[in-house]
């Protein structure tokens, strides 16, 4: 039996990785001297080059007034925290496990804001004692809070997340537009709002988060249009200016085959005119709150191959990394249908492809697949094999202790 | 805009949970006690009595010779792995980490199989000083053991696992039938066992593992007659009794609406007509190996009710759980449509369900669902929910570090 073998294609490798020697260079190092330095694979790295270049990009792009916020959640390394606060004009923030690394890092509390439907008292106390703003996300959730300030003497600071009537086109992630678990239902915001301000509480505003991970710039020009407008509705219903507007995020990157860069230029064209439109807003702080559009290119994944073999035709290239540190690459979080990530062969960067193969990981399950019937160069035992845009939501959105071979190795660069 | 609001239904709760007191009880003790006891919700309890009603019916069922391994990776933790060290005949592990484990809990390497698609090296020489017997899956592995063993001086004890040219139908993880990066393509097995043989090693047998988790008995035992036909078969080519078969697994627990259990007593009365045909197995020491189908029932996942809310006429239960303990029941992994898992709420256990709602977890993703437009006992904040079904592939199979909430406790009764 011979299993028909038809390639598939990869994802794009982004434009910034060149190669060093016929290696794949990350932040000028050869991926071999980094695994060298760490000491082992599967070993994820992130450049700090990149971090800035994006920043820089987006600075370049959006008008002056829109600050830029950090989704830690994204990637809570520390070092990659520590640098981003040098970048980025405030964090945001979903666990007391994040406030947590957000203090560990010397972060002005000032700069950060928790949004996350299910805070618990506890958090909601370390929150409010540390200064940092609350999105709440329920009514429910604002008394508890208005209470434990109360309680600790402490005045909250509170936003309102907004479940906004409409949501961003296209979004991998749609958070606004019907049901929702994620904020207060915009028509019950200004009587929320009235209320929290009227108990003194120090009201920071509004959270409009309305999805993620879309590559159309007119889907967000259009979301951040609908944003702003109902910002304005909103504040002239509440009576008061709003001291903030965390205007979502959204921005995209480039993950599979077919998929165009979001056109960060049309975006801040468009997001120019949109802020003559809405005087109302002008003493408003505004910002977007970015995670994997900051800092997802900036990371690549570095496994080894264990062993090469052949089944029934087809050949495999079995790595030591897998699903446990990479389940989105693997097709199993958040996708429906399984499409190949960008995978190179690090060892032979650039090379040209000379085979079609399976590369999949050490886990002893069907579902640990890296990439499908590549076109990839003929890769041997010890080769390594690098998966892109691996600098968000892979080591922490991953299975670590899945079949107990434990976490990767990270390293900033 | 109302969203439009169909009830769905949830997968079926195991028969063996009763109520005291109007409460969940897992191994005769309440659900709120055992909260109190861990002093935390999220909480995992894994029940001893489940495990060992399940190992009882197996034994009542399968014939005598038939052995029992329990595959690790289902559920790793400590007091488990010691429990089922009373209960059955020998373990399977996939990792170097897995083997640690066995070794804390005091097991006989002798009773230690281990199989995986990418044994590093140090995995190998870790395993054959050990005494472990290795599933190799590929000549590559083969040799690199050989080596490894003459190098350290200890022989090693080798089984193949065997690429089979037949599948488990109806199974949710296919491990057999075409290409696969697991074991050796059937035709290429008996000279890589001639070839290991003869060069010392000691000869453990097959390893025929064809899939998991189906419900039809039909398709185990048609899949057991296939892999008994198979054995029977690389024995006579190989030209030696195999000392050892490891007949795989494929035992499946309902997880969803419709899911009817496995006939288990048909299941064991074909075994024992099937055993009668391969009289050249006679001396075969013959096992199955079962994860899911041993722990998965007796585990129950506990978190607790923080917010109640409503969104576009649905009603949200916001819970301190989510994906973060529990990816399979969120529905994003190894599963393309989501579907409801057995849910209720554990602090009105048996009540009568009054009104639809979403049960969430307290990720800001809207991927955190633990039960959709479910008919449930009308909860409040505190309330306790149970999810049933988790004491497979839970704790261990899910991002833990996901939004930085930290794992869950886990307890044992």
């Amino acid at each position: 039996m011979k299993t028909k073998s038809k390639t598939k294609p990869l994802g794009p490798i982004p434009a910034c990785y060149q190669a060093i020697d016929g290696e794949l260079a990350i932040g000028g190092h050869k991926a071999s001297d980094l695994v060298e330095a760490a000491g082992q694979t599967p070993l994820f790295v992130y450049s700090k080059d990149r971090l800035d270049a994006r920043v820089a990009d987006l600075r370049a792009a959006l008008p002056d007034r829109i600050g830029i916020n950090y989704a830690v959640k994204a990637n809570p390394h520390p070092e990659v925290i520590t640098h981003m606060s040098g970048l980025v004009d405030g964090f945001d923030i979903a666990s007391s496990g994040e406030l947590a690394m957000i203090e560990r890092a010397g972060i002005d509390a000032a700069l950060v804001s928790f949004a996350g439907p299910g805070k618990r008292d506890d958090e909601l106390e370390a929150a409010i004692a540390a200064g940092v703003t609350l999105n709440c996300e329920s009514e429910g959730e604002a008394e508890r809070s208005l209470a434990i300030g109360q309680r600790i003497g402490k005045c909250p600071r509170i936003a309102i997340r907004v479940n906004p009537d409409f949501e961003l086109k296209g979004s991998g992630m749609k958070m606004g537009g019907g049901a929702k678990p994620f904020g207060v239902d915009a028509e019950r915001v200004p009587a929320l709002a009235k209320k929290v301000i009227a108990e003194g509480a120090q009201w920071r505003g509004l959270h409009i988060f309305t999805g993620s991970q879309t590559l159309s710039a007119d889907a967000i020009i259009e979301a951040q249009g609908n944003v702003l407008n109902l910002a304005q509705s909103l504040a002239d219903e509440i009576g008061e200016a709003l001291p903030k507007l965390n205007m979502g995020g959204g921005f995209g990157i480039p993950y599979f085959p077919g998929d165009e860069p979001l056109d960060l230029a049309a975006v801040g064209e468009a997001l120019h005119g949109l802020l003559e439109h809405y005087a109302g807003l002008g003493d408003t702080d505004l910002c977007i709150e970015l995670g994997r559009y900051l800092v997802g290119e900036s990371g690549v994944y570095l496994c080894r191959v264990i062993d090469r073999k052949v089944s029934h035709g087809q050949t495999y290239l079995v790595t030591d990394g897998g699903l446990h540190h990479q389940l989105a690459a693997s097709g199993n979080f958040g996708t429906v249908v399984r499409r190949n990530y960008p995978v190179a062969i690090a060892s032979r960067f650039g090379a040209t492809p000379a085979e079609p193969v399976n590369v999949v990981g050490c886990l002893c399950t069907p579902l640990d697949r890296l990439a499908d019937m590549a076109e990839l160069p003929h890769a041997e035992v010890g080769d390594l094999v690098a998966v892109f845009c691996a600098g968000a939501y892979g080591a922490t959105a991953s299975p670590i202790n899945f079949l107990g071979h434990g976490p990767a190795a990270e390293v900033v660069v």
